[in-house]
This record gives C-alpha cells, sequence and structure tokens, in this order.
C-alpha cells in the first residue's frame, strides 16, 4: 500500500534500498472510514497527509454555507498553514468523502529524516515546489476563470471527481449555486 | 539597498559575516523603470524575483481584458511556475507600476549556494512554505470571500496598495468590474 509514496518519491529522486526500507519502515499509515474527519475546524493540526487512497473533501462553514475549497485523492498531498503555525486553529474540515488511507507526515518527522538522509531536504523542497505551483496554476483560475471554464478545467483535470462527489460540492468549489452548475451543464450537453 | 533580503534572510535564520558577505556579492541586482517589464507574456522566464523597491503588478489579457493577479511590493516574492517549467513560456506579464529593484534568483544559483552552504537549503524551503502559505490564504479568500470582504481584506492587509495603484487593477484583482468596486466603497462609506 505504501509504495504509492515511495513510487511518488521515485519520480522525484533516485532511492538506495536503504533509503527506501528507511522511508517505509518510519512512514505512519492512518486509515479513516467513510464519512470521519481527519481535521475538524477549531482543531490544532500540525500534520501533513498523503493520500494513499480515497478522497478527502476540504470545506470551510461560512455563514452557515457548505462552501468546498479543495478536493484531494490518490497521490496528493494535503499540506496546511496550520500544519506549520501551531498557533492558529484549522479553519476548515477535512472530511473522507470514501474510506481513506493517508500518510501522516510532519516538521519534527522531516527533520529526523533529513538528519539521516540530508538530500531528502532537496527533494522535499522539489515536492513542496510542486504543490505550490498546482496550486498557483489554480490561483489563476480563480481569479481569471468563469465559472463554466472552471467547471471544464476540472472535468478535463479530474473527471473522476465528477463521479465520486454530489453535484453540490462541485458547484460550490467552482463558486457557483448548485441551479447555475445545472444551467452550465445544460448548455455545455447543448454545445454538444 | 540589497540588505532588505539579507535582513529578511535574518528573520528566518541566523547567518555567519562570512555568509552575509557571499550571499550579498553572489546577489543580482535589478532596477527596472517604471511601465517597463519584467516578464511579458509568452517570455520562457527561468527566473525568481524578490523586491526590494517598487512595485510589480501581474496581470493576465483575457480576450483583450487586462486583469490583475496579483501585486508584488517590498520584500515579497515573485516565484512563478514557469521558473521551474522552462518549456513554458509565461502567460502573463509582470509590469513594474513604479520604479523598482529586484533581486534575482534562479534555481542554478540556488544550486551553487547550496553547494557551498547546505544549510541554506533549509531555509529555502522554509521561505517557499511561508509564500505558500501566504497563497492559500489567498486562494481560500478567492473562493470562500465575497468581493466585498476581499476588498477588505486586502485594506486591512495592504492599506499602500490603495495609494499605489489605479482603481481599476483593484477591481479586477478582487474580482468585480470597477463600477462595482465604486459601490462597495461607497456601501462602506456608507456604514461608517
Amino acid at each position: 500500500m505504501n509504495n504509492k509514496l515511495i513510487n511518488y518519491f521515485l519520480k522525484i529522486t533516485s532511492l538506495t534500498p536503504d533509503e527506501i526500507e528507511v522511508l517505509t519502515e518510519s512512514m505512519i499509515i492512518k486509515k479513516v472510514s467513510k464519512g470521519s474527519f481527519l481535521v475538524k475546524e477549531g482543531q490544532f493540526n500540525t500534520d501533513t497527509f498523503f493520500v494513499l487512497d480515497g478522497l478527502v473533501r476540504q470545506y470551510k462553514l461560512i455563514d452557515g454555507n457548505d462552501i468546498t475549497t479543495n478536493f484531494y485523492t490518490e497521490e496528493q498531498w494535503i499540506m496546511s498553514l496550520e500544519s506549520f503555525e501551531k498557533e492558529t486553529p484549522s479553519d476548515y474540515f477535512l472530511a473522507c468523502v470514501e474510506d481513506t488511507t493517508v500518510v501522516i507526515g510532519n516538521e519534527q518527522k522531516a527533520q529526523e529524516l533529513f538528519k539521516q538522509f540530508p538530500r531528502f531536504e532537496t527533494t522535499s523542497r522539489q515536492i513542496m515546489e510542486t504543490v505550490f505551483f498546482e496550486q498557483q496554476k489554480l490561483m489563476a483560475s480563480y481569479i481569471t476563470d468563469k465559472p463554466e471554464q472552471r467547471y471544464l478545467k476540472l472535468l478535463k483535470a479530474r473527471p473522476d471527481i465528477f463521479q465520486r462527489v454530489p453535484q453540490y460540492d462541485i458547484a460550490t468549489y467552482i463558486g457557483v449555486k448548485p441551479e447555475s452548475l445545472s444551467r452550465i451543464r445544460k448548455k455545455l450537453s447543448e454545445k454538444g
């Protein structure tokens, strides 16, 4: 199971058998049932998660409305501000939409690994860069794209999401009301 | 002048006089006049910039409309996807709204520094994390806040921006038409 994370590392860097063994042994795997939470609003979370299997929905309650801010699926990192600024309680929920398995990481664990294998710090920096730049793309899309374009981009980049979460969550994620999402879908299906 | 970057590093880590000297000597400083560009759409940019002085506006042309996606001012990093994925030409402009001075960095230069001072890689990772998390906050605000809240947040976090750029750019940045920005301002001034 945890080979997904090893495979992820192997896309970025080479690993010796020793390094693979240490990494594998040091991994803390957590299984979370569908409907349960990795993090709840108000909790102090200092962990980072790598999704091995399943789907995690990040959302906020804004004036009582549930607004989805992200979907995390296989081979994605969930890194949050709160992980590093420990004084700040989480202002969002991380809910498992499916039975989910994650690897748990944190700064202390990372530092221990860096001491043993200094070059992992380079790998860590590269991962951070990748995650950062993916987010930058998403962010630019939020500023410049209309909901219809965001819908199409999500459909193209992550078609599986549409089979795995309710329409309501897709609607709030692309920033429209559910009825507007229906209109977008209708319009697009008419266009062919 | 370049002490602003040294001071920035000193907030994150301690530096020996030797390290300060090497860093200072290795810095490439670029002065760009008001109205000129650091990067234009279509260019292949592999540099990262640290703003010492001035104001850089990032914008895209969407169907001929100029949409501001970021403002960078003193002590901010401009890191972009294109810096690391060299195959991709820039899809945005970085325009200097004021006479601007930046320190230029790139991956090759970073690698040379890391060889000489391995612990700078930790510092680099920490900077990346900070920039990443600032962006995460901004991103969450884009998904969950209404334009009026984005206006208020920008006013609170970066009041100087309002004196330094045209209203039009503030409007596209918070995602509204200029006339809607006027309405927001009027509404807020009536509220007191």
